[in-house]
């Protein structure tokens, strides 16, 4: 709060120094912008955010995001995607990545999450359950875990390949490929990376 | 505009992609964190975007900006403060800079920015008549001429004091210090910085 500046653009700054990674400077120049913009990008903008905890939810069966008008995530109710492929991932934002790919024809799940006992999140928090529900009912052949290459998406993909194999549960399962990303040079590849890379070797 | 992601989402990630410097990665974890976070965080934040226009106006004096309600800025109106000392700034945010370092006792001119022809911004766009009536009328005895290290800034600074030399108005001119910031290192510095740090060096 800055009592040298309306309070109106004072509020926008406080508000908006909420966002991650957002502190107050850039908070700063982002309400100024705004006001120096025309009223209607700041009013469409507020309409936006008004209808957004209206407009969207989660899918019963994927847990994607959708609007809240569906009843089911397109990318399981088309016929087109292979139901018994599954690939697991933490966040819905993880499906607009591996989308992007154009490569993947299967459903997903997401988690919600990942497992991280420092923030009180175990497995009961995550959409575990209703995963081995959905690779029974739809005669599941093959789990992609495809969590975060974290501490976290580590455990809980580990977590997931055992409780999979105690449910006695016979599917294929498989991980992401860990290597070197892309445009990266190996003197700037760290040795973890480094160490994925060269385990995960692929035969010529 | 992502197919894949629900209206409601999508919309708030394009008008977030909007602000100044947020791609589109961004402003997806700013729209994903307003989404998990609690409504109120985003309906308060709308509820301010809407204030925003018809909170803030500008001091018809400095042309600081101030809120709707009030007839002139506080920085000008409070009697402490001496009239007789201009800063000219480009930008009202300027204003809170020059205000948290805690030692100018003076009042502000905001020019609304700088002289730049290239975006179409000639002196007559910025206050700068308003500027020479408050020196009358004020009976200003020295104007602090702060504007931006950039080039533009440094056109306006030259072109305000010819205008005011050229209006036969009498009074101390200064331009803030460029030199050395502090806790930058010599082999750091750029050669233009470093040639003002010895034009402007003090004797001891």
């Amino acid at each position: 709060m800055n009592h040298l500046l309306p309070r109106a653009l004072n509020d926008v700054i406080d508000e908006l120094g909420q966002l991650p990674g957002v502190g107050a400077r850039t908070a700063e120049r982002y309400a100024y912008y705004l006001l120096r913009a025309k009223p209607t990008i700041a009013n469409k903008l507020a309409g936006s955010l008004e209808r957004l905890h209206t407009g969207v939810k989660s899918c019963p069966v994927t847990f994607a995001l959708i609007d809240s008008s569906m009843d089911i995530s397109p990318l399981y109710s088309d016929t087109s995607r292979d139901k018994t492929t599954i690939a697991v991932v933490e966040e819905p934002l993880d499906i607009i990545a591996i989308e992007r790919t154009g490569q993947y024809q299967g459903t997903y799940h997401v988690l919600g999450g990942a497992i991280s006992p420092i923030d009180g999140v175990g497995p009961e928090q995550l959409h575990i359950a209703e995963l081995i529900d959905r690779i029974q009912n739809d005669g599941v052949q093959e789990l992609i875990i495809a969590t975060n290459a974290s501490v976290e998406g580590e455990s809980t993909a580990l977590f997931l390949q055992r409780h999979i194999k105690e449910a006695k549960v016979d599917i294929k399962m498989s991980r992401l490929a860990r290597g070197i990303p892309v445009g990266v040079d190996l003197e700037y590849a760290d040795q973890i990376t480094l160490g994925h890379a060269l385990e995960g070797r692929k035969e010529l």
